[in-house]
This record gives structure tokens, C-alpha cells and sequence, in this order.
């Protein structure tokens, strides 16, 4: 059939379908109804949807009245200035007064349950399986879903199977009782005569709370563990069972989950798959589908779904600095869906088809490409969501006789996240529902247009526009982070493995010291050992004594002029060449890092990331700051600001970010003009000397940066003393930071500068929990900053603070999701947390974790591996006070204590009350917390609802107060500042009596 | 008559004199000459006039061919790069080939000789002579005037008065040779019946080199000395002597001047006086003048010009903050000089009238209103400039029969800077000439239309368009410095001898401690004294000990939370508040200063006015950086960074800018948060407690501003290793700063913070006296930026360092000129130099002058006064190098090295070789060497041609590096940033998959 004939009976049918519904408006869409209003209001008031959402979203949480009615006024103000329509119902049944803010809290309360009422069958398994009967005498089928809280321990998950077994057991009993749906030829026990009656949905990340693609066979094993149990329970009782598809980052483990279960059950065809046209990968995904199921003679169902996931997935990959997955253009989804529904029918023999959309067009489409290949009925279906979009569903099942509504059920905490997607589906100003019923024929036409053309369209007008990229400076492109390693790509997968098994292959090095431009080798060695196997050497490190840093030192200074004086535009050019080396090399830095220091693959590829991000960063910062800027505007006289390098810096870089932190504070200083002595840890050294290659690679000039690992009681001093030196950059621990301050401050005979300190120390960072927070995230943020490689990051989180009310039941799902990690050497990604740096790292732990037996309880503490290694167990310990070491001293270790705070005013006080002020973070849905938390919380970083680790160049600049540091912000638009002086220049541009004019005079008052 | 009439008849009359000079040219716009094509290459290319009229005031400082071929290259390129016309002439001559540098230098030389000579009747008195008879024998009548380097010392002025001696004698002789031109009724003897045939004109700062409205009698004395011998002389001849009007600065002066020598030469009418119709004072100047005239029945005469500094005054008035004294629409200054001609002309029996312009229209209304009040022939005359608009001068003298030629001679040095105004004049797009001689009828029209019909329609559509002023910061007016004393205002000259007398007539008071926002008075005192008579004690100064110290770091303490928390910008408002207050009792805080510490009229003022700029901008500045930035665009999170202060300040300051300084620690500490505790010197105490005043009326909250003077070797060390101090801002000597960096650096048990060091410390600036460098502006700029209070500023200039090529003539000048400097109490506005603060300074700076006479020679050395006081004479010592301690160590006082070196390199590499690098100056017109310096100059201010004192808050940022300061800037745009730690605030804002969206995200790639 020609396109343009089908597209005309496409839309002759949509037209059709649209007029049997004129008229009609669903649930959702009535504005007789306060969810109706509200949604009416939404949609014209966007910050009163973010606010409406939110507070949807912090609901369920919401356990006593003064919660309730506190979140109301903190979400929507007093009564008076709340937009009356939220009050509206209640006012109507306040008679008109006031109501006072415990009935109001009421009134909303039971509104909002209605609301969610609208989009769940049931909160329990009784009430679901009754509202099924009652979908079905309607003449609809179902699927079952059942919501739950994120699943984050192997507990949560044994739950969530338990509760398909019980819903399989009721349902099993149930359906005897249920007549089939009408159907065609076929099997008369089966609904339309080929379908289950029974069919339920499952969630892959519900089955297995660790599921990564980091571990990508680990994670489908877990998850196929799991489904096979539910899925025989489906099988026995002739079930359908369709595994659902979540975000894209578990998109290919739940594809291979669904192929072995197949495998598995090769000929039975009631398992299917949900596969989601946004998509970018949509049209390869099924193809490749197809072509397996037939070269495997595998019949398969497809659910083809529009996906549910578009703002998620754009963040995220925006953050990640990933390409983004789903398609950007609505009309290119619709485009695919009818694309893709095709190559289904196409198929119709191996694969069955369940067309989920509310999209008229998209049925009518789906309808005449069935008739036009002559699919017999019982091989597609059509499935809506519950609660949506009423007049579809009867028009539809008027039509086709199949429609099957997805059904979710279970209780309102997990509801609402379900809830908020279906709102905003409902209310973005694309969805199609909410034009369908705008009732205007001039809407309707354009709905039903053919998207592959609407979509061609928009895409020759985007490809007449300007382009839209930024200048940036000085005709680079903007800053951008680097990406991060993206564990949905294969290639990314085996990177790892074959860096790390490169680099065994090599020979144990030696490690030189490299001074003026040269390698230099010395006597004196030390081994660089794999903490997680410590007989295992990566290299012997050459130390450098008195004499050597001496030398390195005249290196640097010799090499001063000459590079303070190179243009800061070149000098900038020399940290994006180095920045592409490191891209280059990215896996094999990374790998290093895994084998010296014990990092994980993610967090070592994101530690050359931001190193990555520092030189690029750096290099744009100077561009930027080495232009001199005018100051002030009168006339005749010419003021330019401008900067200069301070001269030699010592660079003495910790450990535990060991590529990113040298080479932050050593990029820094050499681009804004210094040269360089940089001593890296003994205990990184091996990944400190790829800066050396990197540099030298780049064509940094002999003597501008000097490589001098060594000891610290030999050297240190010596270094920081130098009447040379004029910067020490200086992260580590708080002890050694001090020391430098106080010997750096001493003048010595000769010396050129007052030295400038950039010091970077520890930090006892805490996380607060308020008692409104959100379970689902706080619980693996937390997880994850306090045990992420071991807790050995200044800004890991070593104590969380929880309120009261919410502490018995963060506890509880914490210490859960705690015993899903496992402990193992960082090369195997299938554990979570490795081994400490050194033995002397394991020694101080594990005596803090003695020391916090006696100070509080031990909640839990994790096993670790027999045999060599600096093990030290996952360590969570509860019961710990303000006064306690646990609370007070950097442990730098995986040791969390947990503390019991009355309210938030203590919580506060608590997380201030330490030395430290570097990174803090708070879990919680009140926005007067949050805002209070914003000032009162006085840490150099705080992060509100997420993780305290992983900042980012340029997003999140890194640095804390008090004890913590001297304020400097690593990655931030002061940090140049601190390696420089700034400088004043004034011409008198008047001569005789005649002043040149500047085009940015202020000339006559 | 009627307006309308008159200006009909104007018109016509302009009309005809166009006619009569169609189709002719002046010489100027003669493009067949090089100076012809050179004018228009100017007009039609702003950076070429530039680069010209530079290179054309160097020029005649180039003493060599390589210095003139250097120079050409440095202005104008290589020959290949200049524009042609620059090297036609030249090209023609070269046959078109290339002409190597040394030819081409020749002939661009012989052409700006020959370009100069137009203007220029001579460069010595007898070519000048003969330059008159010439100009006589063509029907005109002269003014002779002596062209002259600056007058920067009594030697020059007497020179320059003996040239006029010289010329008057030679005149006198030459007189009896000129036949009188055709003249009416009146005396045969004189031109026209009533001229004299001699006629010179006179400057009035070149007869006093110490002319200064700040001591206006004594400027007015002197001048009148030196004018009554060259007086005495024309009268005797029966010449004409006119007192020339210079800038705005010197009229009033200027004016006082021409009465007190009219009331000397009551009945002789050959003496005038020029008026400027460009100056807003024009009108009451003539009027009051016109009526004095009329009181005394003296008869006057008055040369009425448009004013040739515009650019000058307008851009020196916007420096200083100053009403613009110049009318800025040209149109409004023709109108002025038509209303003010017609004054004239009304008095014609009492004032004689010289019409001094080029301009047709004005020249038509003159002769159209004179005739209109039958004014005679005899009381009127035309002057126009030689050299210039030879068209007009003939039609004019055809018409009237009365033209004089304004006739300058004298050297090229001295010549070049009348040149520069003649090229400017003619080459500026309002030039009435330029537009003259454009041909076009159009234009005719329009160059007659009446100025104030012009004026008044200009003035309509200015005020038809919006407000220009720009809106600032939060609805402030953005930052502007605070206005400079204006001496040239009669209310400024006695406010100050008020304020002083005011002062002096309180009893000597005591001067309590203020603590917690109460005064306490303790019994160890100290008295303040005058150090021009330490026998007058201004009061007594309460000395802080320990405890006091102790208890005012607790007050901090105790203030802080509440303070910190205060909104950023309320806590502007108080420093807004404070610079209201500061500005109502200016002159009461200068004569503090005056009296306590020694400092000059203005110079205490302009320490005044920092304070308040300092207290305007930090405000500012806090209202800026106080709103939190959003870091990153990445959608689904907001970055903010923002700032916290860092805790309890300690505020040490020096005496020698007692209020500035200490206000402008204290202010950027307090509005950035942070409390203080503020320790001023014993030495200025009583300027220091103004600011416990001013901050307490501006109701700043009790214990945020702290005082505590007290004895530096109590209570200094306690007050830096205090650990509840996180932040000291010192500014004074390098030892006491070295000593706080060591102290502050020790961390002490139960410390907050890692102390923040703010520290400014001493110089040993230098100034570079290239060998093209401008004597009439680096002599006088030199000795204010050494001698200026008594050299007792850390930006004091204490070495100057001369190329050898111009070191006996720069050292002749400036040792003369430095004997102009009289040294005596500063409330004297006579004395230019004061005592030294203390007797300790007096005997540290005698020993240094003790040294300098055995490591160098005293060059001068100036009388002091006898009797009690601080005095130390002003002192020059030569022979100094670079090894030399004279060479090296900050005196702090009144002494000078001048050092020779042998070129710019070693210029350069001596002004950078002391431990110091604070501020440093050149006065260079080679743009090479200007931009060597910008970058291998390497302090904290480099001034370039102009003095190195005097930084304003936002254009010169202050403050330097090495043994000076630790790189940061005071009243620069990063000073806050000192008094901050940045914080970083991270939300995650995606919920439920939800993310609000920003209007920065940077959404879909």
C-alpha cells in the first residue's frame, strides 16, 4: 500500500475514533472534581505544579497532623495566599471561613488519596483483585504491577517476590471465577482466545537491589534468579509475565534477562518483554529481538511503549555527559512507534504484540497496518493505563474488543512516585491526552498528522537555524565535564579488564624522579603494592632525598622567567594537549589507579575525568583571566587589572584522588605561570608519574614540572621552607596541613614572597535525614558516600544524623542495604567496597572501629575477604553523641556513625559541632529546612538530597572551612586567584590636553 | 532690534563673507602639502590622529637619529606597515623605492618642522621680529606670545620673564620702524586710532611655579610680582599687555590678578584680560567684572575665545569627580559668546573688545551687534591664531580693516604642545574651520544658523531621551569616587582654616576604648600630639591592655552569629549609612588629620574621601557577590556558590592614612560579615576613634566594631595568636607584618579557623625617567609622589631612576624645582611639605640622610623651620646604585636617591631588584618601552606618565607582592573575596524523575 493511501485511512480512522468520543472528557479532565481543578491549575501555573508535585511526592511520608499541616504551609503558604483551588473543596465544606490549618490538612489529605485512587486498583491484595473483577465485567483485561519503595536490600527484594506470590496465589484462585473475554478462534480458556487472564508486570531492579551494569553478568544472573521464581508461579497457573523496562541504564541487562528466560522456556508464549520507542536504540533493540526469537524459533511478546522516563534520562545523561537516549522530538517518537509497531506485525507469527498508547493516532495506525498485513486479532492487543483517559479505552474496546488496562496496586508511599509521572504526563504541555480533549477540530487534525513528516519537518526547520553551539573563550568550545564511563556501552565493559590485564603484563618498573626536563633515577626505592593483594608490586619508586628536591627546586626557578613571560594563551594550550593525552589513555590511567590504590573501575575513570576536567577547566580559566580588564571608565585614564604568577610552587598531592588531585593544583599553578616541584603520595606515586609523561607528552618546557616523589619526614620540611618557594598547594590530612601552614609562614633569609598556603584538609562530614526524607534515596547516597572506595575521601560522609521520628525505620532499611555490599578487590566488579590503601590505614581503622564498640553499638559490620589484603570490614555504629572520638575525628576509612537527633535545630547544631566544615548534605522534603540548611549548615560543599562525593568541575567547586582548608574552591572561578597577585597598571592617557577616547569612557556627567 | 531681524541680518552678513572666500583653501587643508595630507589622513583615521599627534609631542625630544627612527617604528610600524601619506613625501623624494629609516626619519623630521612653522612666527626672538614686520606690512596687527616649557621652578619663571624683557626691548626698538596701520579718529600713534603697536600676552603660571588655588593669596601675591615687572616694561613702551587665560584651575586666580594690577595701572587701558565663553562661570565672571569696571571707573579691555582645553578640563573634572566647568554642546558655547560679546559691547566706554575667534557666524554677530549699538571702530578689533584660516583673516580684515594675529614663537620643545591644540582644533569633527572650507552649501547654512536656537533644540531632544544613568547595583547608583576637594570654590578654601580653628577650640578630650558598644576608659593614657608643635596635645589617648584586648575579641565573639546572619544587604546599608555620615563632617575629619598627624590641606581630605569610597564600594561590592551565583547549566541540579565570612577580625593599621586605611579594613571585614576588633596607631588615634563615631551613628550593632589602641608590643601578639581571631587585615611595616604572618600561622588549641593574613606592607618605589620621558609633567609628578606628606606613604616614590642620556638635564630641573617646595606646618597651605609624624621617624629618616651623604652626594638638601616640631629636610641624594642601602631600604620620609642608569633594560632590572614590589612609575613615550614596563615592571601599581600616589578605590586597586603584601587589593574588585570563604549549596532538583526546570539549563545537546 502507498503511504500516502494508508496515512489517509489512518487518519480517516482517527477521526472516526475522535468523534465517538466528542464530548466526552475523562476523570482527570473534570473540573467539577478538586483533582480536575487542580490539574487545571497546574497546567496553567508551572511553579505551582513543581510545588503541587512535590508536595505529592513528600505526602505519603507525612505521619502526624503538625507534619501534614507544617508541609502545606511550607509548600503552598497560609491559607490566605494559597491559590484557592487547592483550599477550594475545603473551603466549600468550611462554609466559606477559614478553616484553620488542621481541617485544611484534612480536607487536602483525603483529596489527595482520592486523587491517587484514580491510577491504583488497590492498596491491598484483597481490594486489587476485586477491582479486577470489576475491570473485566466492564470488558477489559488487565495487567497487574505492583508498586513498591526502590528495592535496596536483598530482604526488599525477596518482599517484592513475595508479593507476586501471594498476588499469583489470589489470582490463581480468582480466575476460575473469571468468564473469558470475548474472543475470536483460539484457546476458549484464554481471554480473546490467546490470552492469559491472568497477567502481571515485574520490575527488574525490584528483584536484585544491586543491579549495575558495571556488573553486567552478575546483575542478570541476580535478576534472573529471582524472576525465575515468580515466573514458574506465573507459568503453573498459565500466566503472562511481562518484564517491564525501567531506565535506559538497565535497558540491556533486563534484554538478556528476558532472552535466557526464553531460553528457559522456549516454547512457552505468554513471557514478554516492554520495549520503549523514544528510544535511540529502539529500532536496533527490536531488530535484533526478531531476528534472534526467529533464528531461535522463540516466540516472544512485545509490550511497545512510548517510555515513561524522558526528563529522568535527559538529566541524567546531561549530568553524565552522555549522549542522550531518547529521542528529543515528540514527533520522532511517534514516528518510531509506528516504525517499530510494523516490524512487530510484520512478525506477527513469532511475536505478539501489545500496543500501549492513549495516542489515537498511534492506534489507528497500529489498526490499519494490522489490517493491511492481515494480523489475526488474537496476535495484538491494545493496553491502557488505569485511571486514564476513560473515553479512549471504551472507544478503543468499542472498536477492537481487546483492550487491557495496566493496573498498578500497593500502598501510597510506593504509589506516589507512580502518581506524580502520571500528573505530569497528564499536564505536560505535549501530551497528547491533553490536547485529544481540548475539544477544538483544529487540535485534532494536526494530532492526527503522520509524525515521520511532522517530524521531517521540524528537523529541516532546526537544520535552517543558526547553529546554537556557544563561542566560549577564545573560539574554544565552553567548558564541559568529561564524560563519565558509561557501563550501558559494551566497549566501555571490556575496557576495563583488558587495561587492567595490560598492565599486569608489564614488567615492575622503575619509577623515576624527573627534574629539569630529565628522568632521574636514585638509589633509594620503595615498592608500590596492590592493596587488595599486596605481594602483588605495580613498581619501585626512587625517592628523592635533601639534594634532589634542591635541584628540583633551581629547576624550577631557572625555568620561571622564561615561563611566566610565554603568553597565558600558550600556556593554556599546553593543558589541552595535556587533557587529550589523558583522554587517550583513559582506561589504562584508570586501571593504574584500580591496581596501586584500590579504587573501583567507576571511581577511578572518574577520577581521570576530573583531572581531565581540571586541565581543561584551568586552561579556559586563564583564558579567561589573562585578558586585562579595564577598571573604572573616566576618561584620560587607562586602568588594567591584571595578574601574575606568584613563582615556584610545591605541589604535595594526597593519595586517594591520586591522578585528579595533582594534577588539579599542578595545572593550576602552571597555567597561571608558576613552575612546579610536585611531590606526590609514596602510596600513588605510580599514578603520579603518568602526570609526568602526560606533561612531558604535552611539550611542557624542561623545569616548569618537576616529579619528586619521596618521604615526607625527609623531605617535607626541606620543601615547604625553601626561600624559593613562594605557593605550597598542599590536600591531605588536617595534621600534615597545619604543619605547613606554621613552617610556610617562617621567614627565611632570601626569601622572595610571603608564602601563600593553598591547604586542603579533612573533613567529618555529616548527612542529615529528615524525618520527611525521601527512604528510596537517601539510604544508597548514603551508602555510597560513606563506603565509596572505603570511605577514603575527605569528603566521604562518616556520620549521618537522623531525626527521631524516622530513625528506627532508616536504620532498619540502611543497615539492610548495607549487607548487599560486598567487600573484594576493586578489579572485580561485582564487589562494591575494597581494600584500605595500606596497613597502616587498617591498623587505624580497625581501632577506631574498637574504639566505636566502646563509644556506641556496632550495627552492623560487614564480612571481608580471607588471606592477604588491608581488609577492614563495612562498619556501621550507632548509638554515637556529639562528644564522642566517633563523632568528632576523621577516620578516613568505612566507619559510619549513625546519631539519634530530637529535631532538626539539633541535627543542625550536631553537624556543625566539629572541627571540620567541608562537605555536609541533607535529606529532606521541607523546604523551610532546606532553605534553613542552606546557611545554618556551614560546610564548604553541601548537597541537598543526594551524595556528598563525586564533585564536579566547574558545578561543584570543592573545598571546606575551618579545619577543613583556607576556603580555596578547587575547580571553582576563584581558584586561579590563589596561584596569582594581581596587578595594577594605570596610564595617564592625557597629553597634552589631548586624551585618546576608549570606547567605554564615561565621558560628561 | 528684534531677533529675528538681527539674526536675518547676521546671516546675510555670513553668507557674504563665505562668498568672498569661496574656492580658497587655508594652507592647513592644502592637500598638495605633506601636512595637508597628513591633516586629512588624520580626520579620516582616529588611531592614526592618535599615534600623530603623540609621535608630534615627542618629537621634539628626540635628540638622536636612532631614538628618532625608533620612534617612527614604534608609533607608526615599519615603513612597509605605515600608511603611505606618512612616508608620500618622503617616497616621492626616494625615487619610490624604499628609503631605509635614517632617510625617511630625515624627511618626516624636516616635514613636522616645516608643519610646526606654520603656526610659529620664530623660534627666536629676532626671526620673530621680522616674522612681525612681515605680518604688519600684510594689514594685520599681532599679540605676540613667548611659547615655553612648564615653569617648574623660580629659576624657569625668571626666565621667563627675562625673555620678555628681551623681546619688549627689541620691540621697543622696532616699534619706531612700524608705520601705524589705517586707523579712524583716535590717536595717530597707535593702530586704528587706539591699538598700541605693541602687544604681548602673558602666562600666568609660568611667572609662579607653585601656583595653586589651595594657597590662593599666596598664588595671587607671587603671580602679581612677577607680572609687575613685565608691566612696568609695556607701559613704559606703550605697548599692550593682555594676561592670557589658562585652565579653570588658575581663573579665579588669573582674574584677581588683572584687578589687582588694574587697581595699580588705574588709568592705563592698555592692559586686558581674556575670558573663556566655553565656562559655565563665563557669564557672571563677565558681569561681575563689567560692574567692578564700571564701580571703580577703571577702563578695561577683554579678549573673548571659545577655550582651548575642553578636553582637558572635562577629563580632569571627571577624575576628580567635579562639576565639568566647560559648556559640553558646542552650540551653547556660540551662544555664549554672542550674549557675552554683546555685554562687552554694551560697556564699550569702560571695556575695550578683542574678538578673538575663527568662527563666521560668531565674527557676523560681533560686527552685526556692534553695529546695532554704534559701537566705534577704535573700541573693537578681530583676532584670529597665525597660521591658521588665512581665508578669513583676509575677509575679515577686508571687511573691519582690524584683524590681529595671535603670533607665538619660541623653541620646538617648548612649541610642540600649542602644535598638538592647533591640529586638534582643526582636525575635530565640530571644527567650525574643518567645516568652513568643506564647500558644500548645506553645511553654510547650518555653520550660520543662531547657536542658541541650536542649543535650545539640542537641549529639547536631550531631555526627550531616557535617563542615561545607569541603574547599579539593587537601585544603588553605581560606584563613583568621592569628589576631590575643589579648591578653586571659595567655600572649600575657608572651610578648612574653619574646621582647624573649630578643632583647636575644644579642650584636649580623652579617647576611651569602645567595647561591646560602650566606651571604657582606662588610666594608661598617651598623648597626642601635633608633630608641627608636639608641645599642642590634641588629647589623650586610652591605652588597651590584655584584658581590654581580651574582652573586645569576646564582644566580636559574642556578635558574630547574629551578624553573620544579618542579610548582606542590610549589613551595606550600615556602610552606606556611615559614608553619609563621614561625608557631612569631611573637612572636621581632614583638620584631624591636619593637626595629628601632620598631612596637608588636600591630602587630608583625599584620605577622607577614601574612606568614603571605601565604604561606597565594599557596599557595593558586598551587594554584588551577596546574591549566590548558579555554578554549571546541567539541568536537574542548581550549584550555588556564596559566600560566609570567616569569623572574629583583627584590625591593625598604620597612621599614616588613619582614616582610609583603618576604614577600609574594618568596613570590607564588617560588611562581608565578619565582626571586628579594630587596633588603629597610637599616632592617630583620634582619627581612628572618628570611626567608633561613624559607625556608632550609623547604628551599627555593639560589639561588631570594636576599638582598642593600645601599645603594639602588649597587646599585638595577643590580639594575632588569639584563637577565636580568624582573620587579621594589618597594613604597616614589613617587620610587624613578617612577625604577624609567623604568629598567626601557630595553630593554638581549641582555634576556629586557619587564620586568613591580610597583609600590606612597606615599598621601595621607584620611578623610571626614560630619555624621551616629558619634564613638564615627570619633575612636578615626581616630587609630589616623593615629597608629598613628607614621603610617609608606603606608594612614596624613593628612587628615581634616570636614563643616562637625560640625566643632567632632568636632575637640573628637579632640584630647582625642589627648592620651590617650602617646608613648614601643614595647616599653612603655603608649605608644600610638613614635619615627619614623630621623633622616632625624625631621627630614623636623619640617619638615613647620614648615610646617603657617605653612599652618595646630596644633591639638595632644603632649609627647615627652627623651634620645636618633627622636621626633616626635603632631601635629593645622587650617586646612588643598586647596592646601595639608600637603594634598598624603606626610609619612610622625605628622601630621594636618584640613581643613573646606562639604558631602559638596566632601568628596569634596578627598579625591580629591592625585596619590595608595591607601586612603581615611568614617564616614557616610547610605546615600546611602555609595554616592556606593563609586563617586567613587576609591582603591585605601576603608573605610568603620572605620579604613584594617590590609587582611587575601583580604578587602582591597591597593593603589591613580595616583601610588600601578599597580593591582595585593597579596593579592587577582589578584596571581599580576602574576608569570605565561598561555599558551594548543590540540590538535586530532580524528584520522582521530576525536574523543575531552570531558565540558564542548558537542556538537549
Amino acid at each position: 500500500m502507498q503511504t500516502e493511501e494508508r496515512n489517509a485511512r489512518i487518519i480517516a480512522r482517527g477521526k472516526a475514533l475522535f468523534a465517538s468520543i466528542a464530548g466526552e472528557k475523562p476523570t482527570l479532565f473534570n473540573t467539577s472534581s478538586w483533582t480536575g481543578k487542580i490539574m487545571e491549575w497546574s497546567m496553567r501555573n508551572e511553579q505551582f505544579k513543581i510545588q503541587l508535585f512535590r508536595f505529592v511526592d513528600v505526602f505519603p511520608s507525612l505521619k502526624t497532623s503538625e507534619q501534614l499541616t507544617g508541609h502545606i504551609r511550607e509548600y503552598f503558604g497560609s491559607e490566605q495566599d494559597m491559590p484557592p483551588v487547592l483550599s477550594s473543596g475545603a473551603r466549600m465544606a468550611g462554609m466559606f471561613g477559614t478553616l484553620g490549618g488542621s481541617l485544611l490538612a484534612k480536607l487536602i489529605s483525603a483529596n489527595i488519596h482520592e486523587m491517587a485512587g484514580q491510577f491504583i486498583i488497590g492498596e491491598q491484595v484483597g481490594a486489587a483483585v476485586r477491582q479486577l473483577g470489576k475491570i473485566r465485567r466492564d470488558g477489559f483485561a488487565a495487567v497487574v504491577d505492583v508498586l513498591g519503595e526502590a528495592t535496596l536490600s536483598d530482604e526488599e527484594a525477596e518482599a517484592y517476590i513475595a508479593t507476586y506470590q501471594v498476588l499469583l496465589g489470589a489470582l490463581e484462585h480468582e480466575q476460575q471465577r473469571w468468564e473469558c473475554l470475548r474472543g475470536g478462534v483460539g484457546d476458549p480458556e484464554l481471554d480473546w482466545g490467546g490470552s492469559p487472564k491472568v497477567n502481571v508486570s515485574v520490575k527488574p531492579t525490584a528483584i536484585f537491589c544491586m543491579a549495575n551494569p558495571q556488573d553486567f553478568e552478575g546483575s542478570v544472573q541476580a535478576i534472573l534468579k529471582g524472576i525465575r521464581r515468580i515466573c514458574a508461579r506465573v507459568v503453573a497457573l498459565k500466566g503472562f509475565l511481562c518484564i517491564d523496562m525501567e531506565s535506559y541504564r538497565f535497558k540491556d541487562i533486563t534484554l538478556e534477562v528476558y532472552r535466557r528466560l526464553k531460553l528457559e522456556y522456549r516454547d512457552y508464549p505468554h513471557i514478554g518483554i516492554v520495549l520503549q520507542a523514544y528510544l535511540r536504540d529502539a529500532d536496533r533493540d527490536l531488530a535484533d529481538l526478531l531476528s534472534w526469537a526467529v533464528a531461535e524459533n522463540i516466540p516472544i511478546s512485545v509490550r511497545l511503549v512510548k517510555g515513561a522516563y524522558w526528563d529522568y534520562e535527559t538529566v541524567r545523561s546531561a549530568q553524565m555527559g552522555w549522549e542522550i537516549p531518547v529521542r528529543t522530538v515528540k514527533a520522532d517518537t511517534d514516528a518510531t512507534y509506528e516504525r517499530l509497531a510494523r516490524m512487530i506485525l510484520e512478525q506477527h507469527q513469532i511475536c505478539h504484540f501489545a500496543c500501549a498508547t492513549h495516542n489515537i493516532r498511534s492506534i489507528s495506525a497500529v489498526i490499519e497496518i494490522a489490517k493491511e498485513l492481515q494480523v489475526p486479532e488474537a496476535r495484538f492487543e491494545f493496553q491502557m493505563l488505569y485511571g486514564m483517559a476513560e473515553p479512549v479505552r471504551r472507544a478503543i474496546l468499542k472498536e477492537t474488543g481487546r483492550v487491557r488496562l495496566y493496573s498498578p496496586y500497593g500502598d501510597m508511599v510506593a504509589g506516589m512516585g507512580y502518581l506524580v509521572r502520571r500528573l505530569l504526563e497528564n499536564t505536560s504541555n505535549e501530551s497528547f491526552l491533553r490536547q485529544s480533549f481540548s475539544g477544538k477540530a483544529r487540535i485534532i487534525e494536526r494530532l492526527l498528522e503522520d509524525p515521520a513528516v511532522t517530524f521531517a519537518q521540524e528537523e529541516a526547520v532546526q537544520a535552517g537555524l543558526p547553529n546554537k553551539s556557544d563561542a566560549g573563550h577564545d573560539g574554544l568550545p565552553p567548558f564541559a565535564n568529561e564524560p563519565m564511563v558509561d557501563f550501558t556501552r559494551a566497549d566501555h565493559r571490556v575496557a576495563f579488564p583488558e587495561a587492567i590485564a595490560r598492565l599486569r603484563s608489564q614488567p615492575a618498573g622503575i619509577c623515576p624522579l624527573f627534574i629539569g626536563g630529565s628522568d632521574s633515577v636514585t638509589d633509594d626505592r620503595i615498592s608500590s603494592r596492590n592493596p587488595a593483594h599486596p605481594s602483588e608490586i605495580l613498581g619501585q619508586v626512587c625517592q628523592a632525598g635533601i639534594p634532589e628536591v634542591d635541584c628540583a627546586i633551581r629547576s624550577a626557578s631557572d625555568a620561571l622567567p622564561a615561563w611566566r613571560d610565554t603568553p597565558h594563551r600558550d600556556r593554556a594550550t599546553f593543558l589541552l594537549n595535556a587533557a587529550g593525552i589523558a583522554r587517550g589513555r583513559i582506561f589504562d590511567l584508570a586501571a593504574t589507579q584500580v591496581l596501586e590504590v584500590g579504587k573501583q573501575w567507576d571511581q577511578a575513570y572518574a577520577d581521570v575525568c576530573e583531572a581531565i576536567d581540571f586541565l581543561e577547566y584551568y586552561a579556559r580559566e586563564m583564558i579567561r583571566l589573562g585578558v586585562p580588564r579595564r577598571l573604572g571608565a573616566v576618561p584620560g585614564e587607562l586602568n588594567h587589572y591584571l595578574y601574575e604568577p606568584k613563582g615556584v610552587a610545591a605541589v604535595i598531592a594526597p593519595w586517594n584522588f591520586p591522578l585528579a588531585i595533582s594534577c588539579g593544583m599542578a595545572s593550576a599553578a602552571i597555567v597561571s605561570g608558576n613552575t612546579v616541584v610536585f611531590k606526590p603520595s609514596n602510596l600513588s606515586a605510580m599514578v603520579g608519574h603518568h602526570l609526568v609523561d602526560i606533561f612531558r607528552e604535552a611539550g611542557l618546557p624542561p623545569g616548569v614540572f618537576n616529579f619528586v616523589p619521596g618521604r615526607g619526614e625527609v623531605i617535607g620540611d626541606f620543601l615547604v621552607e625553601h626561600p624559593d618557594i613562594s605557593l605550597v598547594a598542599f590536600t591531605g590530612s588536617m595534621e600534615v596541613g597545619l604543619r605547613i601552614e606554621e613552617r610556610a609562614a617562617k621567614i627565611h633569609p632570601g626569601q622572595l614572597n610571603v608564602k601563600k598556603v593553598i591547604c586542603e584538609m579533612g573533613g567529618k562530614n555529616a548527612i542529615i535525614i529528615d524525618d520527611d526524607a525521601d527512604l528510596d534515596e537517601a539510604v544508597p547516597q548514603l551508602l555510597g558516600s560513606a563506603f565509596g572506595f572505603q570511605g577514603q575521601k575527605c569528603s566521604a560522609c562518616s556520620r549521618v544524623i537522623v531525626l527521631d521520628a524516622l530513625y528506627d525505620r532508616f536504620v532498619e532499611r540502611l543497615v539492610k542495604a548495607a549487607r548487599a555490599w560486598r567487600v573484594g578487590p576493586a578489579e572485580d566488579p561485582a564487589f562494591a567496597m575494597g581494600a584500605v590503601v595500606d596497613a597502616a590505614a587498617q591498623k587505624k581503622i580497625s581501632e577506631y572501629v574498637s574504639l566505636g564498640r566502646l563509644e556506641g553499638t556496632v550495627l552492623y559490620e560487614s564480612p571481608v575477604p580471607q588471606g592477604e589484603g588491608y581488609w577492614v570490614p563495612l562498619t556501621i555504629i550507632g548509638g554515637i553523641r556529639p562528644e564522642h572520638r566517633l563523632a568528632r575525628e576523621e577516620i578516613f576509612g568505612p566507619v559510619l556513625a549513625v546519631m539519634r537527633a530530637k529535631d532538626f535545630d539539633q541535627a543542625i547544631e550536631w553537624a556543625n559541632c566539629t572541627g571540620f566544615a567541608l562537605t555536609g548534605g541533607l535529606f529532606s522534603r521541607s523546604p523551610e529546612h532546606l532553605d534553613r540548611a542552606r546557611h545554618a549548615f556551614r560546610v564548604g560543599n553541601l548537597y541537598i538530597n543526594r551524595g556528598i562525593t563525586g564533585a564536579m568541575v566547574e558545578r561543584q567547586p570543592f573545598g571546606g572551612a575551618r579545619m577543613s582548608g583556607t576556603g580555596t574552591k578547587a575547580g571553582g572561578p576563584e581558584y586561579l586567584l590563589n596561584f596569582m597577585d594581581p596587578r595594577v597598571v594605570t596610564e595617564n592617557t592625557l597629553r597634552r590636553g589631548f586624551a585618546a577616547e576608549e570606547a567605554d569612557d564615561k565621558r560628561l556627567g
